[in-house]
């Protein structure tokens, strides 16, 4: 089993589940009296679950590649780890479509979907963990180990990352918008850090 | 980050976008004493919705790659800049089924579904435009500059791109099918754009 | 514009298109009275729909495969050629899903959903018959002009095609079953052909 | 046709099909009188489909790839075996919400269902089993005939996979909810097998 192999496959099903976000979002049914352009409005839960469950999952895209630049072997413990990453991942749509529909509602309904949606990020944060930390805990899977500040590094930003989605399931009992804002910012965060985290970690020749 | 990796991930979310277009066209619902053939052609909004659509994404593809096969770096910003295209073309299938819903009605209903689908076009086009600019403002990204004649009229043809899609959304206040057909019109027109502009812009050796 | 990236982007959406024919086939309500086993008997036309649908796309992602394994340069023509292609066999899930839902209605709405289905199936041949038209006219796109034999068969094959399919049209006024089993068996020849015919339009050292 | 080609094409619908399971998770409707929690409680039946149709399907994936590690040439028959892989592998979403709607019911329906699901899982690893006989009966797909011992080993295990399928189809006669679960613990049983077997079958300088 190549690196290449696993990685267009992963990248399939994290394409197919971000694509996949969009058709949670239905056309409104009209009730009487009532124009398009407010039943569009009062989906507003549709589009803000939307836009940060593709953040997230673009994300993890982003994040994904940047750890298997490293690997040059996979072992079968890697194999399962990513499925289990993935299994995950591609769930994210489901927790999508229930904020979608009951954010909106406010009281239960509303605290649940929004712990639904936190407690699934949580579950695919630890996920993603375990499989960072079965590939950096020795360089046989590596290329070369990359500077132990780096590995540090990435390390901390996945601790900051589960702590933040415990934060949001716990708020998620207090305000389920809360909740969910904070998913989006963590969201954000990572996409900006991805974004200038100079490429230290990637070895010479494949960056 | 390679290009290929970034390349293959934004074919996938395109791919995938334009494929799912054609499960908002759903078989039509028989009403008492009519035909099916009769509640075909009923459909007819969700058959233009389709082909605009998919010309549109199909276009987006085109000039997706005419664009990223200068390109021989990636940095952050271009990755977030790519996220943030994906993420309106990604969309396009909602707009696209709120069309194929309310065209049909007329009134309120039919101006303001067309007016959500010219104004995600746009987005969508302001996002490629941010793309386009911070690949090309210098070559830090690119393999060689190409002739600022060739940059010069890319940027005039995003430019009308999303003067078209501004006069559509003034227009969809107007009449909902002039304002989609404008947008089918600016997807025809960079189809047959896309594929007489001479290959003046590719490096050698890549085309 | 390299063949690579239009055969990649042309996989993904054939691969789309066949798997999502599956989301057609929904689990079926249950009437009063009625056991699961029953509902599910009773929508046949939804399995055979599946069966012919999945074949065709195969076969056609056969035959695209076959064909670009001679094209070595793409031309504008040829992007839009592909794309029509594209369109018309993205839209298979929906008259597949029409099919789907009548069939099994008998009388008018039957041979109208057979009729539809035909119909797409042979714009689809016509919009193929196009692409290849265009390829084989000259060498000018191709690595080298295969033996004229081999072209010319290839041209009857298609020519069979749309034969085939129209009469599958004609047929489907007369009996809807009839018409979407001639479908079926023109996709089963095509699938047997595509597998045994020689190598021979293979250039030497990429087949 | 190259074997990159198949495994490409291979690799997209399975991927597509597992992130597709997803979509069968609805949003649950809820009664009056019950809690969003309650309702996505009594929803168990989706959550368990999913998860065993998942680790089926990457298992497929697994399985599929190690297989073609091996295949060096593809011939017509190969071909039409693997659509046919495929054919039932796109399928298994459809049975795989049949259950999530009914495993729930008891009784004939969740019975049914049970079997649906086991049978389309026993016809899938008979279309496997015939690509396997066929890739390895003599050596004339692969690069070097594997050691007869290691082909041994892995027709016993498809063998394994057949009865086992088999019995959990005439188990779903007795307990439905048995019956999934054997299944998913023949999926977990060959997720750790596919990661623990040495990778004896794969030629030098390909692994």
């Amino acid at each position: 089993m190549t690196t290449t192999r696993l990685e267009a496959f992963s990248d399939g099903v994290l394409a197919i589940a971000i694509t996949l976000l969009v058709i949670e979002i239905r056309p409104p049914e009209l009730h009487p009296g009532e124009t398009l352009a407010q039943a569009l409005w009062a989906q507003w839960p549709s589009y803000v679950a939307y836009l940060v469950s593709f953040l997230t999952i673009g994300v993890i895209w982003l994040n994904h590649h940047r750890v298997f630049t490293q690997v040059v072997r996979v072992d079968g413990p890697l194999l399962l780890l990513n499925l289990n990453l993935l299994l995950w991942t591609g769930l994210i749509p489901f927790p999508t479509a229930v904020v979608a529909e009951h954010l909106g509602d406010g009281g239960e309904a509303a605290r649940t979907a929004a712990a639904l949606y936190c407690g699934v990020l949580l579950v695919m944060g630890l996920a993603f963990g375990a499989l960072f930390a079965w590939v950096t805990h020795t360089d046989r899977l590596l290329g070369r180990m990359p500077p132990p500040g780096v590995v540090g590094a990435a390390r901390r930003r996945f601790m900051l990352g589960l702590i933040v989605y415990a934060a949001a399931l716990a708020l998620s009992w207090v305000s389920a918008p809360l909740a969910l804002g904070l998913c989006g910012l963590m969201a954000l965060y990572y996409a900006f850090d991805q974004a200038s985290v100079p490429a230290a970690m990637d070895p010479v020749g494949r960056s």
